[in-house]
């Protein structure tokens, strides 16, 4: 078998067979076929597409290129859950404790953010002591322990994924359907978990612009799921405007934490509520959708979600006084409200702008090796059809960088659309 | 403009401005696109195509990445001859001298041979002294002085093309019509001359197997020949066995000496008379194309043919005694008859096959830094459509190896189809 023949027969729009792209996958990760090998290939693969086959034996082989969990002694249905990305999206934090508080296990393992979406783990730093890098064991026994563990991804999942990943960034070969659902699902197989909650975006802050190319995804990342003997159900979350009242990451907590509590904004309980309800379903504990809904609300009105959450944060070296006060999170040096300019209706508030600025505050990363600051950040005061008037406040800056500040008030104004 | 952007037109087959076709040559010449882009943006034109507009600022940019001949201080009507390769190709030799001798002027730069297919300046140097990497001052002088200069590429013609050439050969992406016609004409138009013939090779030891493809590469290069203003004439040559009964450097020019003197193997004499009559045609020098034939067979008969190659040989520093008595021209240490082992009718003789068993017997290079030996080689006794008797030649063989005989008399009677 070589590189050369397997380019060859996907330029010419030919099925791969399983072992041909095996050796791909292999031998690119090992390095002896080159980076512009693999470009020419990605590229055919993108102009000539895969079929469904050919998507499940990469996401497979992507999986295998690194360790893979095995998550069989914590039970029988192993529940995970994925977002294909957005801004202000804080709903593991909430969703997950909610989930463990019902008997469910959870066994989460998140990554950083990169661009103008944030990440779970970065999130979860913000908590003074909490630690996202535990050994596997430790993680094991945590969630065996206490029914719950999230942490950063301290195993090597997926090394191939990361490779092409990063490859596609820069051959503009990032939006094609078979490479984001091969991506996605080498990760959730690597995971180790066998039924899949996939939350898809859909709108101006997601890959998927559309609901059709977001069905398209839906249902191919199902069969590659059930191909690999996974159980996958897709919910579909619009991603416009950013979800929830903050955005960059101790801000993101603490309106995580505030929701357990209660306070619960519309949109953010919408798409906590409909993966919750699927999960619990797919786990077996109930399997109508608006009673699942009700064990939730029920969990979070009497605190049960609330404990679990601190139990979580304790276990993991998280100060619990944070999580019970959270006026105790640091503030960021400037915290400057933008006020509106006319009086009018909020028409338009574009996720992926708001999260781009939330990064030039300073709460994301632009290059993998970037600094983040835990404290920067948006807490959005109007969104998307609220009505406001002239100087009323449309979102809060909060940042460190004072040089910086003029320019981002003078994109809040252009950004809200009245 | 940034490559990104570049890549997304060709990728959604859209048609690429002269600027942006520019702007990629430019900065991969520099290196500031890697290799992985430039493969990726390589993939989607061979997959998505080009038009004939793209093809010719692909040419014309990839001319103008490095040193631009100007030879219009030798006249009017400068005519160049280019071979889209073949084996047993020593048609340069034999055909310059005998237009030099016309009166038409001769500046040849020649390339070097790689894979199967040998190379003029390779077969030159075997003649002792003859100095193929002349200053390019002396080589436009001696043009003037007697009318004819060959050398190797002394400039730094096209060293876009030299990347992007030695790049598609490790991404499955050489047979491209358009990237073909691109990479021949990007030399020609740095090459000076004003008017071209292209012997477009057509067979199983051509790039182009079928007529049709042939034709098709052909009405292209004339087409980006005649938007760079250049006027451009292609003959059609089958290559599916080897032109003539010498393949090897030093057999290859004996063969040719020989064939001034008026040793003429039928096949060689179609390919060298059909070039030779356009060519005159083209520098206007007679437009019907059978009296230039005659014209041609006249200056061997006369003698002046001959009389060029030794002037020319003399000016570049070779020995000339060698032209005059070819046998002085040292044998390689063992030459081996190879027998037929039945009787029959000769059906097939691969001309790619037989290159590359002159190849193994030391007489090409597979990489570009590999030496060659001068005096192996081929000389075919039967061709296709001859009858061979029981323990008549096939073949002899030239070479200094020893240790591979047996396994290339193996391959002679292989490649000798009875």
């Amino acid at each position: 078998m070589n590189i050369l023949d397997i380019i060859s027969k996907k330029r010419d729009k030919k099925e791969l067979t399983k072992e041909e792209i095996e050796y791909f996958v292999k031998e690119y990760t090992k390095g002896t076929i080159t980076d512009y090998q693999a470009s020419a290939l990605i590229m055919a693969i993108y102009i000539n597409g895969m079929n469904e086959r050919e998507t499940t034996d990469l996401s497979i082989a992507m999986a295998y290129s690194g360790d893979v969990l095995d998550l069989s002694k914590l039970g029988e249905n192993i529940v995970d859950k994925h977002s294909t990305g957005g801004v202000g999206d804080k709903v593991s934090i909430i969703l997950l404790p909610i989930i463990a508080s019902l008997g469910i296990p959870v066994a989460k393992m998140s990554g950083r953010g990169l661009g103008f979406t944030g990440g779970t783990v970065d999130k979860l730093e913000s908590i003074p002591g909490y630690r996202t890098n535990i050994p596997i064991n430790d993680f094991i026994e945590n969630v065996k322990k206490i029914g719950i563990s999230m942490i950063g991804q301290t195993l090597n999942l997926a090394p191939a994924d990361k490779k092409i990943y990063s490859l596609r960034d820069t051959i503009a070969c990032v939006d094609s359907i078979p490479l984001i659902a091969s991506s996605i699902m080498s990760k959730k197989i690597a995971g180790g978990a066998n039924k899949i909650v996939l939350d898809v975006t859909v709108g101006k802050g997601a890959f998927m612009k559309t609901q059709e190319e977001a069905q398209k995804l839906a249902e191919l990342m199902t069969k590659i799921g059930n191909l690999a003997g996974i159980e996958v159900v897709c919910i579909f979350t619009p991603m416009n405007e950013p979800l929830g009242m903050a955005v960059g990451n101790s801000l993101e907590v603490k309106e995580a934490i505030n929701f357990l509590k209660g306070f619960m904004p519309k949109d953010l309980k919408d798409v906590v509520f409909e993966l919750g309800a699927n999960i619990i379903k797919l786990a077996d504990k109930g399997q109508d959708l608006e009673k699942n809904k009700d064990m939730i609300i029920e969990n979070i009105i009497n605190g049960k979600a609330y404990d679990k959450l601190l139990q979580m944060v304790q276990n993991q070296g998280g100060d619990i006084s944070y999580i019970n006060d959270t006026s105790k999170f640091e503030n960021a040096q400037f915290i400057i409200p933008v006020k509106s300019k006319t009086n009018g209706i909020i028409k338009d508030l574009d996720a992926e702008e708001v999260g781009k600025l939330a990064c030039i505050l300073g709460a994301g990363r632009i290059r993998k090796e970037d600094e983040i600051d835990k404290n920067a950040g948006i807490i959005l005061n109007k969104k998307t059809g609220d009505y406001v008037k002239e100087n009323e406040v449309l979102a809060y800056l909060h940042t460190n960088k004072e040089d910086i500040i003029e320019y981002a008030k003078s994109k809040v104004l252009e950004i809200w659309k009245i």
